[in-house]
């Protein structure tokens, strides 16, 4: 700070003087030059133009640095939430330097930002790695599924957080559905679209509605975030109907053929939906399931796309192939490109190849046109309603359950295990 | 028909009395046995159970076949419009022996079912082939878009209809959007998502409305199908805009990234946004422009996903690659399967790799993370907030410019050729 407030250190409480008013707040680093940035007590940061500033004051020094150190002692009075932090947006901030999004390293600097939540609990951090979630895999789903699995059993812990990277949420959230079985208590995931360390961020109420998901009686995995991109409420969305639909929007994840599970607000939870209750005692523990088989693909079908892709891939040893298929399930059928033969030579040989709809809405039905029927035959598994991204993660789930025969498995991809399917889909349809 | 109605033929209109009332229409082919299936006046098909019929007494003989032969003559009165019937749902029926989907094998067989369009237009059939959309490719498209030229060149004719299979409809509006350009009329896709001989089809509305605006002076291609699941009114959508997006509803078509370009009712068209108009004249001709490489694949990117599979397509001579990135426009960029290199590698040999959004809504914006960066330092090109689809049409026309230089390629595949980037989308965002 040079002149005006050259005392004044981020994460000092400062009052800032213009020609129309005063502001007070924290202190925070300014991705922009010229810019003053603070954080008010309502949540909000906001930017000043330092051109407009007359003065500024400290009220108070290291404001930031004194709360972050009170919170991360547990209280023994409030409840526990075990917070998992694996990277994403949430958890990084703009360098001043460069203009670019670079990591949080220290996951304690990530509180500055989120007071609120330690006001409702005490948070325990557990930080395994730090990655964008396009750089994750099914080795990483199993470490969440891991460590969730284990704070999930620990008698004190009351839920679990797991902040993420928003590119590929939906398929830990997916794969956590999968991985932990008999769920005895909520499993929150969440993520923010804007850094941490802007104006217009949303992770501060994407993080206290997940806070406030993880403290209730919902049993189930779920992704929490904006319901729209107003900073109103939240909604609590199931983990396998759940996709990434916008780039950018705050309200990037929507639920596919189903409904959210809540809505939350600050100071209520609105239940939308029937769910699995919290289970107490010690026969309802949560049970770690993270077999995954590696070698499968998932295939988005285009025109005239040649099927030898099927064969490319099962030279490299793959065992199974989730298709997003056309309309109510078709591939090409007819001319040089036909895909049955090398589809039925396949599920001949013991591969399983799965039907998702490319439409995202709505459900197969391999039964309207032949073609679907001829599919059918061949032996593809059309997975109803199911996501894609679900269907590539059941697929590699159910795989790796070594022990299963190749018929148990078939009959597993068709059983609904984690909500994957919507079975009163439709019915608002004529 | 035995015993009640045994001398009433299918086309013959009858009358039939139940209890209740009497109702007349045209007897149709019925796909449920027992039941009675007419065409009322107002165009909806009713079924009526025989056990309730207490008469079915014949009015008229063969009263649609007579219909039929007076329509497809050309009056000289009313607007000329080609109507290109290419398969699908539209032009299909249910077989009454089987249960299932047949195509209707005679075009003219179509239009016992949609008189309506026959009474504001001449309308001249011309049928290439018959297939469901998903088994076209290409050389269907560019079928396609040559017969469209001539009958936009011909000075009598007013506009162009398609009619088309759903699945991969939006692949054949976004490739005829590219390989008809200097567009001087309009040029209509419409479908049915249930057959026509349906109580509850789509056919008759969508056709209507597509006639409707194939005498507008929108010059565009447009997609025209059920805006909702009412049977109220339909959107005219933008060719490169718009994606099936549910296996069954009628309303399956959305415009994504962009708004619709006019609802049409069936008394009045209510014009959405600005549009090219009709060009009348010598000077405004329509050209064809159907250069098409075959040598390129779509790849939608999921986790922990082997880049080798660039490699495979490369070594089958593969020119070109639409992936369809996660977020902002992401693949792996740490790890085993690190795409960097592999993407390095063949742009430096001249393939084309570009990347879409896999949200569908939303715009890529290599920039704010540094795997994009990377990415776009890499050479992808990133194609702003296009869809999946529309990509794949757009690279492959561009790679069949064998004309363009590499650089020239790469221009072309940023320009705004046909709508398919929405320059003011995002503006509503914060």
């Amino acid at each position: 700070m040079t002149e005006k407030g050259k005392d004044a250190n981020i994460g000092d409480l400062v009052k800032i003087k213009t020609a129309k008013e005063e502001i007070q707040g924290i202190l925070l680093e300014s991705p922009e030059a010229g810019v003053v940035l603070i954080k008010l007590d309502n949540g909000y940061n906001i930017g000043i133009s330092r051109d407009n500033i007359l003065e500024i004051k400290v009220v108070k020094k290291e404001a930031i640095e004194k709360k972050k150190e009170e919170t991360f002692k547990l209280s023994h009075k409030k409840p526990v939430i075990d917070l998992i932090i694996t990277g994403g947006t949430i958890s990084s901030s703009l360098d001043v330097k460069t203009g670019a999004v670079k990591w949080l390293t220290s996951p304690g600097e990530l509180f500055k930002f989120y007071p609120e939540i330690f006001e409702i609990a005490d948070i325990r951090v557990i930080n395994p790695f730090m990655k964008a979630s396009e750089n994750m895999s099914y080795e990483d789903w199993r470490k969440i599924a891991k460590l969730a699995v284990k704070s999930l059993n620990e008698d004190n812990v009351k839920g679990v957080i797991i902040t993420h990277g928003t590119d590929f949420l939906h398929y830990t959230s997916s794969a956590l559905s999968f991985m932990i079985q008999n769920l005895n208590k909520p499993v929150v995931l969440t993520y923010s679209q804007r850094s941490t360390d802007r104006g217009s961020s949303d992770a501060e109420l994407n993080l206290y509605c997940a806070a406030k998901m993880a403290l209730s009686d919902v049993a189930e995995v779920m992704l929490v975030g904006h319901a729209s991109i107003n900073d109103d409420f939240c909604y609590a969305m199931p983990g396998t109907k759940t996709r990434k639909m916008h780039a950018s929007r705050r309200d990037t994840f929507k639920v596919i053929n189903d409904t959210p599970i809540a809505k939350i607000y600050k100071d209520k939870i609105e239940i939308l939906k029937s769910y699995n209750k919290r289970k107490e005692g010690k026969e309802a523990k949560a049970k770690l399931d993270d077999s995954f088989e590696e070698k499968i693909a998932l295939i988005k079908f285009y025109p005239g796309q040649n099927p030898d892709i099927l064969n490319y891939y099962d030279k490299q040893g793959y065992k199974g192939f989730a298709i997003e298929m056309s309309g109510l399930g078709h591939v090409l059928t007819e001319g040089k490109n036909n895909w049955i033969q090398v589809i039925k030579e396949l599920v001949k040989k013991g591969t399983i190849i799965c039907a998702a709809p490319q439409t995202l809405y709505g459900r197969l039905d391999p039964f309207v046109y032949s073609p679907g029927r001829e599919l059918e035959k061949a032996g593809v598994v059309y997975l109803k309603d199911i996501l894609p991204e679900t269907a590539f993660v059941k697929l590699g789930w159910v795989l790796g359950h070594k022990d299963w025969s190749l018929e148990e498995k078939k009959k597993k991809l068709l059983e609904n295990i984690s909500g994957e399917f919507n079975e009163r889909l439709g019915e608002e349809f004529i």
